[in-house]
This record gives structure tokens, sequence and C-alpha cells, in this order.
């Protein structure tokens, strides 16, 4: 008995280790441009190697997310090489917020039926996103799992490790009333709000690929707007912030508070930026109360920052787009939005 | 417009975001029990954070993995406090395979419906794996995402990080013809085979729950068994260690080429160790094919370490189960079981 590959039994039962092994070629591949000198061997092994160095007092920081059914619409549209993005942008966001900047991110790819090229769009979102943000993809897992996922269908889900020196943590314990709210303009629904967003317009393509002229652009085009990343625009200015909300699932309503380890609250003026189009459309379409569409989308603001009124000037002008959305007012760790 | 719980929209799509904040609460107190010193904060910020101190050239090992459709088995059978010990155990003895030690772990739960006892009871199997690992569970993401997995249905995503000092990183280099192989035997089907196994038994719970004699266990019993964690019991041997493969999906057959850098090739003999009945009787059911077997299953061994015939003796000694299953020859990275 040798490997040669008479695999017959294990492909009845939907199993296709040989397109198993040209993903995995495909992969090795995509992934190429996302490396790191620290990197060590190449993926394939059973772990991906990181050699870590020049730090004085590193923390870790790790977070692992998904991209939700964002995964859906671009199935519908036939489109894989933006979900990458989303899921690496939206990880290098979320321990962006701790003040870590990336090391490195492994993905999983969940599918009912696997087809290497669709793999293959995906790592390539996800390799660029990586080398956007100077963090190694070492490693992944693709899994076909006939029975958990229909044919067609894939989950998609990130891991990223990054690190921060332990002085330079931000954990939002200095945030004091008075302190300025700054919004950073989000890209679009970045990837939150999908269940509604196919619950209201459905996932048919001649819907998606109908072009809005309040939007600018197709309604699918403006769906799969890749998640937008902040971390070049705010690794600089880390040292006169005081605390960042990773506007994600939740809107500012419960992302914000989860900043707060004091009896205070955010004062957010929704006057204070224009919510783009395409939340308003689907408002609109889908009749939904103002309160809801606050706490299932951005609404606009993908990431929030807290920094002492003195520091806003600087902030401001460093920050394309940026601009006061409220301040922090005594109150109990909630958020009031007029 | 405050934080309150008017969420109607978005429970009509399918998202219940109320059953998801019932399972962060139950999620943070399960996970109570897998912590270390080193981690900062608690679960349910946007980052998990772990101090990272102690090495002098240290290199981080991270692996990503899922624990495929033996998710179908739980659920059918509805036990869902074993795959998280599956998941965990998995990703441990990856990392282990270039001789790291677990540091931190995160999951991701994909769901149709969420169930907040049925994911606290995931989060207790991996809890509890973590905890025996020494590895701390610092974070995790739980997402709804009906229309992507039918109700009930879930998938289990585990991501581990670990670290091993660089000059004692195993890579199989030293390997060499004449190398003894020693199998260290697994407790059942570990996480691979389980969509042949599931088209040859189905999952009706009549069929799962009916016992068999050659089994001494009803077959569910026999298919849930957890994924053995082979970290004590290698720890203090590694030194000793050349190489170790992991025996996962592709069996014998192709994951011990992993570890081959050079023109050489395992010879396993397959009548030295018994393979356990609960191999032969899906071999004998699903009509399946010896050569096949040895590719989807592990067929009885769980890990392979490959050693200098020197060390064989000690090795053998102190690893219940173990025996030598093979040597090293010249070849062109392949396996031969005969």
């Amino acid at each position: 008995m040798s490997n040669s590959k008479n695999r017959s039994a294990y492909a009845a039962a939907g199993v296709d280790i040989d397109a198993a092994d040209r993903a995995k070629a495909l992969i090795k591949e995509r992934a190429r441009i996302a490396r790191r000198p620290e990197v060590l061997g190449d993926i394939g092994f059973f772990g991906g190697l990181f050699e870590f160095k020049g730090y004085e007092n590193p923390v870790l920081v790790a977070s692992a997310d998904g991209v939700g059914t964002k995964l859906k619409i671009a199935a519908a549209l036939g489109r894989h090489d933006t979900v990458g993005i989303d899921l690496v942008n939206h990880c290098v966001n979320d321990i962006l917020t701790c003040g870590a900047e990336p090391l490195f991110f492994l993905d999983y790819i969940g599918t009912g039926k696997l087809v290497p090229e669709q793999i293959a769009d995906v790592v390539k979102g996800l390799a660029e996103a990586c080398r956007n943000a100077r963090c190694a993809l070492i490693g992944g897992e693709t899994a076909e799992m006939p029975g958990l996922y229909a044919a067609g269908d894939y989950d998609l889900v990130g891991f990223i490790v990054g690190v921060v020196e332990r002085p330079r943590i931000l954990d939002g314990t200095s945030i004091a009333p008075g302190d300025t709210i700054i919004g950073l303009p989000s890209s679009g629904l970045h990837t939150n709000g999908y269940s509604l967003v196919r619950k209201i317009f459905g996932t048919e393509p001649t819907v998606l690929k109908t072009f809005h002229a309040e939007l600018g652009s197709t309604l699918g085009e403006a769906l799969l707007t890749p998640h937008r990343c902040y971390l070049h625009d705010l690794k600089p200015l880390l040292p006169r912030i005081k605390g960042l909300a990773h506007i994600t699932g939740g809107g500012l309503l419960d992302n914000i508070p989860r900043l707060f380890r004091s009896p205070i609250a955010a004062h957010i003026r929704k006057e204070s930026w224009e919510v783009p189009p395409i939340f308003k459309m689907i408002q609109r379409q889908g009749k939904i109360d103002e309160r809801e569409m606050y706490r299932v989308f951005n609404m606009g603001i993908g990431m929030a920052i807290f920094c002492s009124p003195a520091d806003a000037d600087e902030l401001l002008a460093a920050l394309p787009g940026a601009r006061v959305i409220g301040e922090v007012i005594p109150g109990e760790r909630n958020v009031l939005i007029n």
C-alpha cells in the first residue's frame, strides 16, 4: 500500500481530497505576498511559526472573527476576492482598539463543496489585506463539510495576533467626562447587519446589480464595499488617544460602552455627521425604526476615538474625514444619541 | 434614543441579540476555569490580552482547526460538551509537533440559531481541555447566521498560539534512514473521517444508541470519544524526539510525509499494532478498501514519533501504549504500509 490516489469512498461521501490538494497549492501561491521576515518555514506544516523579538514588555493581543452573512451577498454576485479584505481589516481594527499592531493572521474556511478557484479568490483578498497591514498570513484550515454547509456556501473565520508594549495598552481607563469623541468614517456597512439587509432586499442578482443614483453605484457594490482598515491612520496618533471603539455589530450603542470602566456615558450628536446613503436606503426600504438602525449598523462611523479636548484639533487635522461626534459625560456606561 | 432593547426588525431577520447576550454571560462563566496569570483584562473586550515574558529566543506557533462533521454526530445525540475537548486537543497536538507548548486559545462558533445553553456546553468542553493543557481561553466569537447554517447546526473553529524556544523547534530535519517510528494510540477517530462515517451509518439516534459488543459501547459513544491530548506525555520527552506527525485527515499516508525534508520514506508495519474495533466495524459496514481506510482514518495511531533507535527504549518505557510501528528508510518522502 502506498500513498497513491484511490479516494473513491471518501469522495462518494462528498469529501474531495484532490480538490483540497489543488486548493492548498493555490492558497500557498496567493498567500506568498503576505510574509514577514519573522516567519519560519512555510504554510503547510502542522503549525505556523513566527519568531518573536524586539519588545521590552510585550503583551500579545488576539481576536477571532467572522464576516457574517456578507458572504451571502458575495456568493450571490459570484465575487469572492473582497470578503477576505473585510475579515482581515475587521480583525486588525479589533486589536488596534487595544493599541496593538498586527503580527500574524490565520484563516478558516468551512464549505459545503470545495471549489479551489473560489478558495483562491478568498485567500487573494486575505493576503492583500494582510500585506497592507504588514501582517503575516501564516496558516489556515480549509474544511469540506457536506451536510453542514450547502454546496456553494462557505463560512470564513479569521484569527489575528498582534502586540502592544504593556505601558501603551489602550484600555479606556483614563476616559473622563469632558473628553472629546471623534468619529472616523466607515466605508459602508463593514461586516455587520447583513442578515437584516438580506431580509429587506433579498439576494437576487438582478436586484443587487441594479444601479441606484442615490448610491452612485449598484446596490451590490455598495453592500460589498470592504471593511476599512484604520491601522495606518491611527498608529502614529495612538499616544494622543485614550480609547478606541470599533463600531461593529451592536453599533455605537453597544460598542462604545465596552470601553467604559467608570460611571461615564457617551453623548453622541447624530447631526454631527451625514449618514451615508446606503443606510438611508436600508432604513427606508426596510421601514426600520431609527433606534434599531443605530444598534444594527455603524451608520457611517467605523471607529470612535476618545481623547482629551486639548488633543482633538491635532487628531482632526491628521485624520481625513474625522469629525467631533460627541463628548463624554457622567453616566452609567451608556450611550445617548440625539 | 438610548441603548434599550428594541430589536424587533433584526430579530425578525433571524438574529437574536438577546440570546447572544445570554450566551456571552454563560461563556464568560464557563471560560473562567481556563485562565493563566499572564491574561490581562477579561473576555469581552475587543481583543484578548496575554502578557508574554520569560523566553530567550521565542518562536510563536499558531494553528487553526475545526472539528469537522463529528459535530453532526454530537448534534444527533444532543451531546455538546465533548466537541470542545476534541477541538482544543486537536490544536494542542498540532503545535506540539513543532515542539511548542500552548499559551492561549480562541474559538469561533457559527450557528443557524443561537441556543445559549448549547453554546455554554460547547464552551464547557473547550474550557476543560484548555485547563488540562494549561492553555488560557482568552476570547472567541459567536455568530448567528440564519441562511448559512440550518437551525440546530453549528460549526466550531479553534485557534491556538503556543511557544517554543528557537533551538528546540521540532522540524524533522534530523530524521534519517534507520530511525525508529513509534506510534501512540489514538482514543478513536479523533476528528477525522466523519463525513464517511455518516454516509455509512447515518445519524439516526436509534442507530447511534445501539450497543455493540465488539465496541464495548454504543456506536455513538465510540464515535464521540474525544480526541486524545498528547502534550503531557510527550513534553518531558521532546529532547529525545526528532519529529512528530499528528495523524489527522489523510491518515498515516498523508501526515507523515509532511515531516520529511530529505529523500526518505517511512516503512510502517501494520501488524505491529491492533487496529481498534471501531475502525474494523467502519471498514466492514462501509465495504471500504483497506488503502482508503489508512488514508481517511488514523487506524489507531494518533501520533507518530520519530527518534534515534538508541532512544526508542526510553520513549517506549515512558509512554503507555506506545509501540514501534516502523522505521525510516531511503525513499521519496513517501509512506509504505504493509
